[in-house]
């Protein structure tokens, strides 16, 4: 550290210098986050200093942050609710599984994804020191029942089915897993980390939440598709019960046990998410939903065109493409400005078309991709 | 969720009141958290919607992450350290010992933790699964190394020392515990998640960080006495191959490993933290700490009036004070509007003299406390 310090000019135009590197959003396809909304930032500022980790100091924000879990709990099939914003959907992910492996008390505890599952479950595993068995995916890219029911053994803790997957944009048939779950009784966790901010608001309808009977817990991220700030991931549970096994006591503060993993925790971005969640109501995320869904349908429809099929007829948005020369193709886009992802089983090109996307980017993109393609 | 959404006015006047519920830090005597430094908050604004977690997009912020790194490796007495801004303490905790555990592949791990422990270590316990084996303190509430090294057997993978504790702000003799690290091949973590900020700037020198030969470890927090913002913790290791255990593949992002806990994570607190370390240099903080540690001073010659002696002499900006009837003067004084709190053992009143306190206050609350005892 410099022993003196700089002036305030100094430090803004290193900060400056540093943020002219950052990506701007125009042209990544490769994220699941994007420009959070206007109104969630206001609200951000507001709350800065705000610290939810001891609420007792800040009951205002903790009100919020209730009003928030009632909020997704009433998108999500269930306004009664209890659950906390996390700092995100891996935090999410990891205290649903910790619930339901201290619930079950096994040994030697395991836990049936889909092999669809996002990475942050085998920060889960590691952590936790649960073994993950990989569910094999049908033709649609759905978890496989019978996969899922063959790996189920007296050690099994829980399943977790996918409502909007990383790589696809797939919805697992939770329904299904829930009569599975109810039959061996076991612990049903849905990670819609993406999928809890888009599913609601698309044309179809979907069993993916607390709704089904036997959906015990959901992840759900307000800083995807709900256009709040980083970090706001949601973790609910439909019984209050469930919060107890994450619990520990906490002396020294205003409180006198927290559930959350973080200690200090922002209150901002609770804050922010409030905001934006009142400000846009089922109407505000309905149109952001569409407007994604038609610029989805405008990408695919000009691809064909060069002769690229989807995988799969999009879900939601989230469309992973047959490319041939993948690689190449990818690299060659990257120097043309776009950030693209690949899928992992089979490989395909992966694309998430975020509310930061505009019709313009879409039709380059549909023109760029036509033209690496011609290449080959 | 409303069905349409409400008008920026609205939602703005729903913050403001909630807001207005929030305690202001001015009689805030109970946290370790502060109002962060106003250059902090501008860079979390300008970086508002930065993602660390896909940082292929913002390099930019990772830039500016790797430096915040190095700055507090140099004030830690290793510029080359390696690791990164976590979620907070309990973050940086978990992984560390995550690390510990995995790198000693012990079936039945323990770890050797200081009865002033934060609670965090509760939480990374449970996660963890690892047996926390508490340590005795001696009379000026160090840990006693007699007692550590008798909870030392074959399952031990750890060692932690606290550098600036909860509770009393002491600092466990770091240089002893790795001398006992060192004889049995023990990992050890430093939890100066408070301490890191005010240590180095205090006008006493203390060993306790990389500058001890066989500190693996360091918890160190910007969003404490750093004057951060949250959500802005700290994890080095002075070792790099300290960070692999933590790794996951990351399929689909523009980057192929993860080491932090969380995926989607805060940019802007990384950007904050650098700005306000930049800003102040060494001789802000030390100006900083020095004016808390004399507002410590005044606080405790003040109370020694009204008969009241500290547990032990403040070795930093926190003071554990032998009130008699605590409950009752401490209720007495939060109808005054003071936040205070009580250790555990042997129960005391709890203080912590952050930045946001004054001269005026510190003298209210004085005579406060001199009169709720007076009543007795």
């Amino acid at each position: 550290m410099n022993p003196k310090g700089l002036s305030e000019k100094e430090v803004l135009s290193l900060l400056n210098s540093a943020r002219l590197k950052d990506t701007s959003y125009d042209k990544v396809l490769s994220a699941m986050c994007t420009r959070p909304h206007p109104i969630a930032v206001k609200a951000h500022m507001q709350f800065i200093e705000s610290n939810l980790g001891d609420f007792g100091l800040f009951s205002g924000t903790k009100e919020l942050e209730e009003k928030v879990i009632r909020l997704m709990g009433s998108l999500l099939g269930c306004p009664e609710t209890y659950g906390y914003i996390t700092t995100g959907g891996t935090e999410s992910n990891i205290q649903a599984l910790r619930t339901a492996r201290n619930i079950a008390g096994k040994k030697h505890p395991n836990v049936v994804i889909p092999a669809s599952a996002h990475f942050s479950f085998d920060k889960t595993a590691d952590l936790l020191g649960i073994e993950l068995r990989k569910a094999e995916m049908d033709r649609e890219f759905k978890v496989d029942l019978n996969s899922v029911e063959s790996l189920i053994d007296n050690n099994t803790v829980a399943l977790v089915g996918i409502a909007g997957s990383t790589e696809f944009g797939q919805i697992d048939p939770i329904d299904e897993l829930a009569e599975i779950t109810e039959s061996h009784e076991l612990f049903l966790h849905v990670d819609a980390a993406f999928g809890a901010f888009v599913i609601p608001f698309l044309g179809k309808k979907y069993d993916f939440d607390f709704s089904v009977d036997g959906v015990a817990s959901i992840t759900a991220d307000p800083h995807k598709m709900g256009m709040s700030t980083i970090p706001a991931g949601g973790l609910l549970f439909r019984e209050e019960t469930c919060l107890s096994p994450l619990e520990v006591n906490t002396p020294y503060l205003t409180i006198r046990a927290q559930h959350s993993l973080a200690g200090t925790r922002s209150g901002a971005a609770a804050a922010a998410a409030y905001a934006v969640m009142m400000y846009l109501g089922r109407e505000g995320y309905t149109k952001i939903v569409n407007r994604c869904m038609g610029l989805t349908e405008r990408l695919v429809e000009g691809v064909r065109e060069s002769g690229v099929q989807p995988l799969i007829d999009p879900v939601m948005n989230i469309v992973a493409l047959e490319v041939p020369e993948l690689d190449r193709v990818r690299k060659e886009l990257r120097e043309k400005g776009w950030f693209t992802s690949i899928t992992r089983a089979p490989r395909a090109m992966r694309l998430i078309i975020m509310p930061h996307m505009s019709e313009e980017a879409i039709d380059e993109f549909v023109s760029d991709l036509g033209k690496c393609i011609k290449t080959i």
